[in-house]
């Protein structure tokens, strides 16, 4: 779990292994083209088919790809913690996506970029190809675009449409945080959060907490806190500053960590320091969850005297990591035809996947991605 | 191969095998996600695949699925011989394709249907999800709307575009000439050429036949034989206009085939009838290639006095089938890093094909698509 290799080791592997196979995945055959098959898969029996669902499209995804096929799709615009690098660059992210959904939910995931940036574009292209898919798992698309893309799609499309930086990342955000007030004793209800980081999954974690209950949230983007006094705040960041910060704090990291029970770090390294965790309050949460590189080592955070650490990496404890949760949701959403995501379902998949750990641990407050139970709890919260 | 199964019964057990697998592809993981791999081939590893493609986009194929994947692409305007039933309808058709390029070519091809249903549209959507994929097999897209789709995007893209209902079936129909020429006796620059249909298949066989040397070729459209005298005709009948029909006949299909060496079908049931055959030159050749209805039955062709027949369909001898072209076609075209299919590798491909049958007869004019010979020949036409 925690042996770590030097980062230039780790990438000259990845390069080496992704050149070996081209790329992560590929189409499978699921019946074969024999002489006695070819009739009925392709001309002429195809044909039947082609003209059944066309008068029938309610059970298109019972006869084809269309009810098993998740498009990942990325403009590229915000990649891991690397940012804007396109939709090329974009690829081996979205390709390691389709992977997941096949090998942990056994979901069939296409990786689709596209090479147009702004929300008409997306949404047009996204809505265009929309009945080749029954979902749509947005992905790395920047703030504040994301916002307006996802609800825009979701208002036009009848399949499942969830932008994992948002929610993916929210949903594993909270389960951890409902695993590690246990750990430290305190309540749910009753703890303060300073969220690091405005962007797609900072926003998303500030609502879904408090929708979960989360006493207050404080947002802090790169020019401070986001509070109601700002005048620069786009649509997306006033609403956030209106339910956020209920003390109308003003100011900086440290003065929106000072005094708050756990920190969530969803922006690059180096944002979180340790004097920062020095004044939050008697055992502190530390989520550094930027990735590849997170806000600060898990080894500085406990020597400054977090209580329990968590980043988005498999090679450190406690991975919160979108992984536990976007191949069950798409499993959960096609095994029972739901078309849409809503709250309520985000909160129900965190309990799921927090009430995984029986008995949380400083070292142990989330599942392993590998725990094959993950993917059918999550699965059965979505409905 | 010529067991034919009632046309019911074929539609009943085409349905049920969609419906028993739920289509026919599936995705397929290239490398299994394990402790050790995850790390490579998603987060942190992935970090470093991303930034490098991003850094040299030339090396996004050998390092991602973008090497890889080929879009088969569809707006179901012109599928199969039902016409427009828009993309839910295409895709079986578009699946069956991937079905194929996999198994005869081991070509990962990803069906996408679009619902969107102008030039400007298409090649807009099309053009934005091209990172994703290293050629475009466009499909089922009515005549004369493909044409302009498949030049611009020609133009615009750097991976291979082929529209595979002129190309492919413009091909194999030419390399099925080139050996019913030989069962007859006849010289290919000898021969005039009668074309029921102007649409995608149609046009591009007329454009084949003469760049591989046809004596002459006259199309015919709904209104009749294609001709510069005609004033209802869209720029790319006009051109047909121009380059065929040498000696200016003018009429109905009777016309047209009057004293024809051959006549290819490529419009629908019931256009070509017995009497048309009769009044063809000596010993005349028919492919009537509508699907899954041909022109004229096979064996009324033959009562007729044809001397060859071929068709679309597996269930008959002589299976003029684009199958045998497009799996290869990309097979070559991205082993080589071919960017552009041209007019000369059409033809080459025509007579690779061609040449398979070393002794053809009136049964036995093209390869099988089972001939494992037939996707390195034509693979080895595209350089």
């Amino acid at each position: 779990m925690t042996t770590h290799r030097k980062p230039a080791t780790v990438a000259h592997q990845a390069l080496a292994l992704h050149k070996q196979y081209r790329g992560k995945v590929a189409l499978k055959p699921l019946v074969r083209a024999t002489r006695a098959t070819l009739g009925l898969l392709y001309t002429p029996g195809v044909g039947a088919v082609a003209s059944f669902v066309a008068a029938h499209p309610e059970h298109a995804k019972t006869y084809t790809s269309a009810g098993r096929f998740v498009a990942v799709v990325s403009d590229g615009s915000a990649v891991l913690g690397l940012g804007n690098i396109g939709p090329v660059g974009a690829l081996p992210v979205m390709e390691g996506k389709a992977l997941l959904f096949k090998e942990l939910a056994n979901v069939d995931a296409v990786p689709i970029v596209l090479d147009v940036h702004t929300a008409d574009e997306i949404v047009a292209v996204v809505q265009a190809i929309a009945p080749s898919f029954a979902g749509i798992n947005l992905e790395d698309i920047a703030a504040p675009l994301c916002f307006e893309v996802e609800e825009r799609l979701k208002r036009l499309l009848t399949i499942p449409v969830m932008h994992d930086d948002q929610h993916g990342t929210a949903i594993v955000a909270l389960a951890g945080l409902m695993n590690a007030c246990k750990v430290v004793g305190k309540s749910i209800a009753r703890v303060r959060i300073a969220v690091i980081g405005a962007g797609a999954a900072g926003t998303a974690i500030a609502k879904l907490f408090l929708r979960a209950g989360v006493s207050d949230v404080v947002v802090v983007d790169r020019k401070g806190i986001v509070s109601a006094t700002r005048t620069d705040l786009h649509a997306e960041k006033r609403d956030l500053a209106l339910s956020t910060n209920r003390e109308g704090r003003s100011g900086d990291v440290r003065e929106a960590v000072a005094g708050a029970d756990a920190v969530i770090g969803v922006s690059g390294p180096g944002t979180i320091h340790p004097e920062h965790i020095r004044v939050m309050a008697q055992r502190p949460i530390v989520f550094a969850l930027a990735n590849p590189v997170p806000e600060i080592l898990p080894k500085d955070a406990e020597a400054a005297g977090a209580a329990v650490v968590a980043t988005g990496r498999s090679d450190f404890p406690n991975q919160i990591n979108n992984a536990l949760v976007f191949p069950g949701v798409f499993r959960g959403a096609l095994d029972r035809g739901v078309s849409r995501i809503t709250d309520d379902m985000q909160v129900r998949v965190a309990r799921k996947l927090a009430a995984l750990v029986v008995r949380p641990t400083a070292r142990s407050i989330i599942p392993s991605i590998f725990d094959r139970r993950v993917v059918s709890a999550v699965a059965s919260a979505i409905r």
